[in-house]
């Protein structure tokens, strides 16, 4: 783990997943003098990125996993589950946040210029901007080819990548979009990078546990999170995957607010093992940001959902029961 | 419900999502004079689909929801979380296979053609051929504008809608990706096919529900796991979508392998209300293959698990505990 640090990700440059590896060298690279002379490097499809770490052609790779749009990504989720060598020891959360770019030498603006999915998520800045929306094959590729009259969008690593002045920032008709992406290492370097990580500062942890019931049908999954219940560690997301080549059989994905050897989430491990299941830890993380819980805002149940006090006639609307 | 049934699905048309509304069509149709006078339309999104459906356009919409490569179709899945009249009342399972057609009056035969995906995922057919492979926007349009030197590959659908001949079928490399279809109708119309599909001999049933929890924080989902397991009602599927506007707060989405008015799921459903939980079924449907379990063969474990008779440092290895 000496410096300079060398990144890879999943290309191509001038995206989020771009920006997200840029971000945790930063982070990382807190009192490393060396941090600056890190290299990343783009790659073209997620294997390509864990066989890059697993052959030591880079340190660390960096990866999307879960979208609060489009939910996991599930290519990223599998070959996790699937690799003999890697897994995830940080990660990284952006918002999903357009920049408006313009080159420094520009004239009279008369285009703004993204991807289709970007102008149609700034639609607002666009239209009141007046200019012609002019569709680009990429945010990057926006940015990388604007010309003297044009406003480019793209996230925020594209400006000092394509040498562009930013003229707005958060472009976006809504805010709150967020992805998040995986740091993945080779596993036996993993405990190293979670004492790095304790070194500075990190107290609470989240870690990602693949579960194979080798015994499958009814009542498997209830068993599985009843062993949790059990010893009250918290599952934040709880997800079912298909077994390559088994149908039928499944391997569950738990996110636990816990570490693997912090006593609740160990003891759970355990039990979990002498009732027959393998287990594979996936990732594991810290958590500067646990959520301590709170009230829903009533207003934001789903529509057509019923509560305890509701009538029958809408009980049995609501539920089909 | 008197035939004939107008269907709607999210095109464009020669999709497997086309496939899947004819071949539910023939399904329900059966011992009804006029399923072949059943009209499907293709529609631009899933919100089309949802609002045809709700404002009688249509009787049914069909939506993919789930597939076996890339998981859960998450806008499909949030469309129907948020949906205040519409409901899935039954589903489609396809294989995501592709036949091999050419025109009726073709010629010697130099090219084979579809979309970069399909011929990715036909790479062996492709070669074993010797043609030369020619990308297209889509299969469907593969198919459509198919000359007389050409092999089009796409859906089975494909063949009666473009007046083609099969040469050959299932040419995809790997067999078993399979994709999943929900079946959309009025929510106030749910429990007529519902009884539909019991008087032609469905007996097993699986429904999914969002839970929606009030008070959230550590414990919640282990909180709503406890209760299934309890009552004994088994959960195929649990996922955690967050809220739209309300970061930090999720709605559950659980697959169970009962219908609501089975009395375990209905008293698991009163215990959620009783306990503040908000509600809603978003589907309900026959279940023919209900899984009865068995043993997985330990050779699709995923690679790097570990077991309960592993040794101490395979296990610190495997788990990182």
């Amino acid at each position: 783990m000496s410096a300079p640090l060398r990144a890879a990700y999943l290309g191509p440059e001038g995206t989020f997943t771009h920006q997200a590896a840029l971000e945790w060298i930063a982070l990382r690279g807190k009192g490393d003098d060396d941090a600056t002379a890190s290299v990343v490097e783009p790659l073209a499809t997620v294997p390509h990125v864990h066989d890059a770490v697993a052959a030591r052609a880079c340190d660390v790779g960096v990866v999307a996993i879960e979208s609060s749009v489009e939910g996991y990504v599930v290519p990223s989720l599998d070959a996790l589950i699937g690799s003999p060598d890697v897994v995830a020891v940080d990660e990284v959360v952006l918002d999903v946040s357009f920049d408006a770019f313009v080159r420094p030498d520009h004239g009279e603006l008369r285009e703004v210029s993204a991807h289709p999915h970007g102008l149609a998520q700034c639609a607002r800045f666009v239209a009141d901007s007046g200019l012609t929306p002019v569709p680009a094959s990429s945010n990057a590729a926006a940015c990388r080819d604007a010309g003297p009259h044009t406003i480019a969008l793209g996230p925020a690593v594209c400006g000092d990548l394509y040498g562009l002045e930013t003229r707005a920032r958060a472009v976006e008709d809504l805010r709150g979009g967020r992805t998040r992406f995986l740091v993945l290492a080779r596993r036996g370097e993993a405990g190293a990078y979670l004492d790095a990580a304790r070194t500075t500062g990190a107290a609470a942890w989240r870690a990602m546990v693949a579960v194979t019931p080798v015994v499958t049908g009814p009542g498997v999954l209830a068993r599985i999170t009843a062993a949790f219940a059990g010893r009250r560690v918290n599952m934040s997301s709880l997800i079912t995957r298909p077994l390559k080549a088994q149908e039928g059989k499944y391997v569950f994905v738990v996110t636990l607010d816990q570490a693997p050897w912090e006593p609740g989430a160990r003891d759970v491990l355990a039990e979990l093992l002498a009732a027959g299941d393998s287990l594979k830890t996936l990732g594991v993380f810290p958590a500067p940001d646990r959520d301590l819980g709170g009230t829903l805002d009533p207003d934001h149940v789903p529509i057509g959902s019923v509560s305890g006090d509701a009538a029958a006639a809408d009980l049995a609307a609501g539920l089909l029961w």
